[in-house]
């Protein structure tokens, strides 16, 4: 099973300190109740190789290179590991010679956000349903001291602690399996992200409250999320699925979510890019069996849903506490 | 103070007995901690007179009359007493001659409510947020075996009780302060009220679910809330304040809310009434040193809040488990 | 499965409401994990027929008589369901003609223990360690209020139901299935019973703390328990089993319980009875399929447990708080 | 106020890992409801001066000395801030030319307890009821790798910290203000020692079973606590109090003790040392305000209590889980 002590003697003496109060006691919880492929994909982290990179970029891409490569069985067997952990839906990850081809093209919402953030250097981070922290390591890449992903699904952490390793076992990023509502407020890291997570909330005022607890007084929120045209009191809320996704709940336009950061106590709130999710972004590849954006649309009219609503479109806002 | 013990005895048998598991916990943690005026407005109940009522009519208002009047010093001492459990906002309530003229005339939302209501002979009833409790007497005229309201405002607890005392001690309605979020999902009641709820909840899809796991599987709701015009995405988020008051949350179209019920799991939903609140419903009254609708409202233009907002409209929605 | 909302309804206006804050979510959460075998013993209960009868004893015995005697048969068939809920340990009840003949004869105890004790007329009286409930129905034969058997055993429990309901389901007594140790303290009880507890429990000054806890000022406990022979500062601790019992931890002696006594803060602390426990009080019936005291002594020296320990003696002491 | 995070940092990858589950909430909570005189002897450790001991002696005594002694002045200064922390109770301490002569000669009990224990070299030790944690130095001295003192009493927490600060800050001895009966069992430690705690327990037997949880298997007790001559049955229960102490509740014969270790589960148990507290061990100092040991004895016959018990006499006994 996969070892948070480390982390525990990491904070201790950290900002993040008071995170012991509670932490420990509800990841032995977890563990007692974790899926039962758990076990198995944690092995699998056992299974891999321990192998030396000589150079790691986390700037660019997410990448490990040896001066001696793999051996062309060594690659194999490394593919063979890895694709025990699918489906792979945030990457791309190039390691040791495998490229992790992923459902989602991460970097380009990477490099979509990274302009408008305020520098990550020496920043403390926490990254609200993270998956497999495929942004944590750029983050690191750009100067993060710390960071912190949140993310309650076993498979994603195990496919973290999967790259961790390959990525000659780094322990400035780590990721924790609860979610946002069950964490304690910290109200210490200098950024949040949230990217992907509040149009699964039930209740999204309750959502953006919690992101606004963990962040210390100045710090900046960076939410992601689906978003519709309209106005300042147009939300979405799909009578069922939404793009064939179960727990779809609030949909709004730009103007109404900016309305309910500040309606938070968010300041400075500014909406600083909307794109249309491509089919280059998000699409099947050989590390995902299940169905992907195509599958989701309207085959007559692919501004739409396979529901009727209008295809999948993200805008990321930023604000602070 | 006041005794929950009879209503403790009254459930004990009953299909409600179930919430003897946390009620009579929650009620004595809630004694420890009520508001410092609630020993001085609870004794104003004892200093009530022990009166008989001849006559009592719940059927077209809340009334009660003796064959032998009040002379005019005991109702002046009437009307002193009941005085001290200013402000009066729901009524109005006629006891021995002493007219209680409070902010709301509720038997206006009583009116355009009741015609549409399943019929409430033997049914079990809950009042979320039942205010002083003025149509829950109301139900009982309908022939509602039992009522129960929940609003956990100490006040609003002791005009309930102060009336119950008035009307020959009726104990066939009981007033529990609690809030709905906090109360043991019992799933027996035939009909639940929600009437002036939903806009003051941080999260209306959580207010609607505990709704619903208060009800019976065919029970009905009803759901009285604000509305504005427009859409099924049509929702309105006050920045601030909206008609002077804090804590409004959303405020969606009828269609919207017809939405959420649905995605909730209601069947057979369906708008029975809008209406804008008139001067004559919500207004000013000696009962009552506050301000009322009318300082609420552009002095330009009635047609809108001071905040310029739509002026307040509600709409009925009934629907079933 | 045994309803106890009967007992809710019983104590919701009396002196024991307070009981309502804890009670009916411990029963609720004590039904979840009963023994495998309750529901069959709960249904035993259920089979057993409705009978009435015209005299009821509980002064000299426990004894139900019909004008119109069972049919051999049916006492036969009677017999069958009462041996259902073997072993019966304490007794022995005359119930329609049928004699359960329990292991131990507790009318003995009875008669030791009635003439020192408090008129039990009108009393409210707590019984911890019930057993079947034997002197339970012999408290109410003295004109007791109102008893209340604590014992965690779930067979016991079904037994004192089987009996209830062959003397007329009589409800002034109740058997409420949790330990003393889990008790809430009400402070309330007239009197309040120990006999054979004390020298299971690991930590006898708690027990004696828990028991004054539930008596009123002034309020009379009867302790009866194991005593050795000794000065102020003797105890027996059985370094395993004593008379094959596990479980057993402390056996003082009278000057020594007495000294326990007052230390915990009981007046008037005095013994009125010491007795061995004969082969007549405690042996072997068919109504018992394990040993008996004749199995648990010294065959060479019945003044000896088969450990070498003193043979059983028992001491009532009387002590008010 | 006293900081915890080192101590966190310290166990969160050795083997007492598991218990920062519960202990860093614990002390926040803690924290919350200390004493009030706690944040002034927790700022007098912040006045004591920074000094640095070229030579520390935990193996003869309690000692820091420096190659530069204080000045008068300054050693002046140090006995009026130490002094603040009156009374001392168990020392002596030799610090930097201060002689802390506190009132019991705990030097003495550990010449007599040392020679018989399993070698401390390495061991992670746990001392029960540590007091200001004079043993726990002195088992350093033998070469225990980690030391933890549990003491509830704030005053001792602040004389142990300003001990440690005197003694180069060393943190291989920590002590923790819980109570044995609040702390999570580990299971893991090597040595475990409850010196003067077991007569003052309303359970003895719970205190062994506690104890016990506390080791590893094959772990060493070392149990010191009051005793009086006897047999095996022989328990003294003083009815008030006990040279002038309250909360004395059990003092047992040697024998009996035993007995109770091994009904506790403990193998190997022997007793070690017995002796009579003579006035040289436990005596008024300057750095102590209150009563001693003359003051407790019958002034006509010393080897009588005041209340005339026999004067205090303590047994060292080892034992293994």
């Amino acid at each position: 099973m996969i070892d948070f002590r480390p982390f525990y003697q990491q904070i201790a003496t950290s900002n993040l300190s008071a995170w012991l109060e509670t932490l420990p006691l509800q990841l032995k919880r977890w563990e007692k109740q974790t899926h039962g492929e758990y076990a198995k994909w944690a092995k699998v982290i056992d299974f891999l190789p321990q192998l030396s990179a000589e150079r790691i970029d986390l700037k660019q891409a997410v990448r490990a290179e040896s001066d001696t490569p793999l051996s062309e069985g060594q690659r194999q067997r490394l593919i063979y590991h890895l694709k025990q952990l699918m489906p792979w839906r945030k990457g791309p990850y190039h390691l040791h010679g495998v490229h992790i081809d992923c459902e989602w093209r991460s970097d380009f919402k990477w490099e979509r956000v990274l302009p408008h953030l305020a520098p990550l250097r020496d920043r403390t981070v926490l990254d609200v349903g993270c998956g497999s922290g495929y942004h944590m390591w750029r983050m690191l890449g750009e100067g993060a001291a710390t960071v912190i992903g949140i993310d309650p699904t076993e498979l994603f952490l195990c496919q973290f602690e999967a790259v961790r390793k390959l990525l000659n076992n780094d322990r400035r990023a780590n990721l924790i399996p609860l979610g946002i509502e069950e964490m304690q407020a910290l109200g210490v890291f200098d950024t949040v992200f949230s990217m992907g997570v509040l149009y699964h909330r039930k209740s999204p005022l309750d959502h953006l409250t919690q992101l606004r607890s963990q962040l210390r007084p100045g710090g900046e929120l960076v939410l992601e999320t689906l978003v519709v045209e309209g106005d300042v009191n147009t939300v979405l809320v799909p009578a069922d699925r939404y793009a064939k996704m179960k727990n779809v709940y609030f949909i709004p336009s730009v103007d109404c979510l900016i309305n309910w950061l500040q309606k938070t106590g968010f300041h400075n709130v500014r909406c600083v890019d909307v794109a249309t999710t491509s089919l280059q972004e998000q699409r099947k590849t050989e590390w995902l069996e299940n169905e992907s954006l195509i599958d989701f649309l309207d085959p007559q009219d692919q501004s739409k849903t396979v529901e009727g609503y209008p295809a999948p479109q993200r805008a990321v806002i930023l604000a602070n506490k």
